[in-house]
């Protein structure tokens, strides 16, 4: 990950340039990051990204270049330019770790630092987090539809960049891909790559069935075939059980194929009942044209016999739904030293802002492995029973409830602090993270279509600080 | 740009590796980039990136710690990363420069190279292509809508990753942007840069009077205000006219305000007629809250009194299209030394590529400024009157017709070989290209919603040679 300091939109420069000339007490600020709404009606997102935002925030500086940029611009003043020639970020922040499943308007990560340093960080903070966090969440998607099928990321061409295609590889297998076609994201994050062959292989032969031989040979223990460059069921069904053949009289296990084009229900069951007569009932059959959960779920429920999947664009631009519009709002400020809550106010009662610094529970029925509610509070609140807590979406219909007998699991936790934990780097463990943490929510929250709404509560101070802060400004 | 050369899909390095071991002849190859469909049913693209792509192709090399994790994944043979050790590409690549129109089927970019190297680079090269191309055409609809009026691109926080930020950026102002809030993409292309403030800055003071005012102070020459923060009507408008007076009795100009939520039109033609009765005709109203195309087609069918527009996620993720799907197939081969022409057949007659290397032209009828239709033709091909063209599209009423007097352009250049040209690294001038292909094109070609099909040839050979060739494979 490189240095992203610049990577900033200028109003971030031109307000910090702006606080450094007219408030000078150095003051401190809190921001959230959260979101109003889940990509594809789901009911929540998977949070990705928080190792490249921790890494990042540690290094972050100005370069004499980017310095010398800024100022060629002619809109700062010498001591902004200064300031960030000795910039370090010396705040903290909390976060859910990568891979929990977080619901809209909880903060998935919160800064408290000097104002100017909380605006600078914003923009790419937002962006790291916006789009690692849609793909492991549209990932979760396309996995859950396949139902324990392995799902292969195949999206690198298709990706809007490099960076998406290899930090967007990294969430995918977060959301629980199995493996990712993209050698550089593998590398980078130690994650199981996959893949077999082109097209172009076969066209690089004389006939399909040379291709296969000398493929074959090359990978006598690996060998999976594409299928499809001539003619599946006439030729390319054929040509792979002649060769699984003679891998098998040589002693090597054959893998299987792969469809990538044309009716692969159709397709998938004639080369299933073809495998199977020929004696390979453990060849694999893998298909690779045009997915996402949709069309999985609608191969599936039509009883196609397929083994694993390769989703490309649909998957590493999250096709049907490509943004997650995280923000970052402030919720509290230091005056003359003192920490003011704030908010921001909307015509829409569902866009006003949470104020104050807070934290995000998840919660229990005693002895109950699946969570029934989140409930936001604020940061040093305690949560004791009986505790009356309010919807945080204004328009629901049962819109408080009193809460007797629970269990309160934190979702935040110290990032970046003196008491910080370690953040997980390690891909894999974050993916079994996932799976935890998506075991612990109701069946009917997690369903593809038309999920249950699961409910978020406002504790009873967080809810009562909203209201004071929003007559206050009404008058 | 990094080195991409580990950015490339794992089948392209197995592929290789069994190559090498199979046809030990360095067999050279001829592969097209091309698209099938047009993002948003529009009826072209913009071709962007081809800079980033021959500056990455210069210094293609795999490091010491690439080929030690290709080693690790126990695939290839020692030969083969030796073979990598020493890689450079010694192909020539011919293109059509940035901001060239494209239409389906026609090869934006040709790759002519050992077949190994050409199947190396395909995954980056399609990266980089896809994703501008596909930010570059957006942009050019959304400039298109806005009939004139500067689009600000404003949407790092919401990029699928660091990269598509910022060479988003870069696509969006050649498709005519006319700037980005990306401080990066400003430095790293020289970019016209952009914004104002957020409602952080209006939250940060204990009102908005005195938050306008600060900033007024700080830039008295480039004061535009956010209005939107408590009330745009009732408080943003007033306090903005009240600053706008000081700092007109002070002798500076100021410049506008932004809106960013609400009904845009409503608040925008109020808005106007408030700023015109207190003597600031000239003040500029700029809009900012999900726009696209769309949205700024009907805001400015309404009449709303807007003077720019900053465009968000929905240009930098082509949101309502989020993929280009641009392929890379090969056209051509050699066989002990001799070109072989190449084809990979279909169910689907329009998929059916077409073989050979070969050269588009755009065409004009003489003495006419705007061009009727584009032929793609061999590479070796002259065009003489009379011509009896195929149309590409194999539904085509009119599937055939004779030229008998026109002028044709040639679209691709050499960028990589002996006799290349230079390709063009100014932005702005690439910016200044694409208005200028684009008068180029009928006016019904350009329409945002159901735009006229644009005719696109096949030359006599290259149809013939495309006949021949299915013929052969159906046998």
């Amino acid at each position: 990950m490189n240095n992203h300091a610049l990577l900033t939109d200028l109003y971030e420069f031109s307000m910090a340039n702006g606080y450094l000339a007219t408030l000078p007490d150095d003051r401190w600020a809190v921001f959230d990051v959260f979101f109003r709404t889940v990509p594809d009606d789901g009911s929540f997102v998977i949070a990705a990204g928080l190792a490249q935002v921790v890494d990042q925030l540690k290094d972050l500086h100005f370069t004499a270049a980017d310095l010398a940029y800024l100022q060629s611009l002619g809109l700062y003043q010498p001591d902004f330019l200064d300031y960030l020639a000795h910039f370090h970020f010396t705040g903290t922040v909390s976060a859910m770790p990568e891979g929990t499943p977080v619901f809209a308007r909880e903060p998935l990560l919160t800064v408290c630092a000097p104002l100017i340093q909380c605006q600078l960080i914003e923009t790419w903070l937002l962006n790291i987090l916006n789009h690692q966090s849609l793909i492991a969440t549209k990932a979760r998607r396309i996995v859950a539809a396949a139902a324990g099928r392995p799902v292969m990321e195949f999206g690198a061409r298709r990706a809007q960049g490099p960076d998406a295609a290899t930090y967007g590889a990294r969430a995918a297998v977060i959301g629980g891909c199995a493996s990712t076609s993209n050698v550089l994201a593998g590398q980078l994050f130690q994650l199981p790559v996959a893949g077999t062959m082109a097209h172009a292989w076969v066209q690089s032969f004389n006939d399909e069935l040379t291709a296969f031989r000398s493929w074959a040979k090359v990978y006598p223990d690996s060998a999976s075939l594409l299928v499809d460059t001539y003619d599946v069921l006439k030729s390319g069904i054929p040509n792979a059980i002649t060769v699984f053949k003679e891998l098998q009289a040589a002693g090597h296990q054959p893998v299987g194929i792969r469809i990538d084009s044309g009716d692969i229900a159709q397709l998938a069951t004639a080369a299933r009942q073809l495998l199977d007569q020929a004696g390979f009932p453990n060849a694999k059959i893998t298909a690779s044209n045009s997915l996402d959960e949709g069309v999985i779920s609608s191969l599936l429920e039509q009883g196609a016999p397929l083994d694993n999947f390769g989703v490309g664009d649909k998957l590493i631009t999250s096709g049907s739904a490509p943004v997650l519009s995280g923000v970052y709002k402030m919720a509290a400020l230091t005056e003359n030293g003192r920490w003011q809550p704030k908010i921001k106010l909307s015509n829409s009662r569902s866009k006003i802002t949470l104020p104050g610094k807070k934290q995000t529970y998840r919660l229990f029925h005693p002895h109950s492995k699946t969570a029934f509610a989140d409930v936001i509070t604020l940061a040093d609140e305690e949560l004791t029973a009986p505790l009356t807590v309010t919807n945080v979406d204004p328009l629901s219909t049962f819109s408080q409830l009193t809460l007797t007998d629970f269990v309160a699991q934190p979702l935040q936790v110290p990032v970046v602090s003196k008491d910080a934990q370690p953040v997980e780097t390690d891909v894999l463990a974050i993916q079994e993270r996932t799976q935890k943490q998506l075991a612990q929510l109701p069946a009917a929250t997690k369903r593809l279509v038309n999920p249950d709404a699961y409910p978020v509560y406002l504790s009873p101070k967080l809810a009562a600080l909203q209201q004071e802060l929003m007559k206050e400004h009404q008058q």
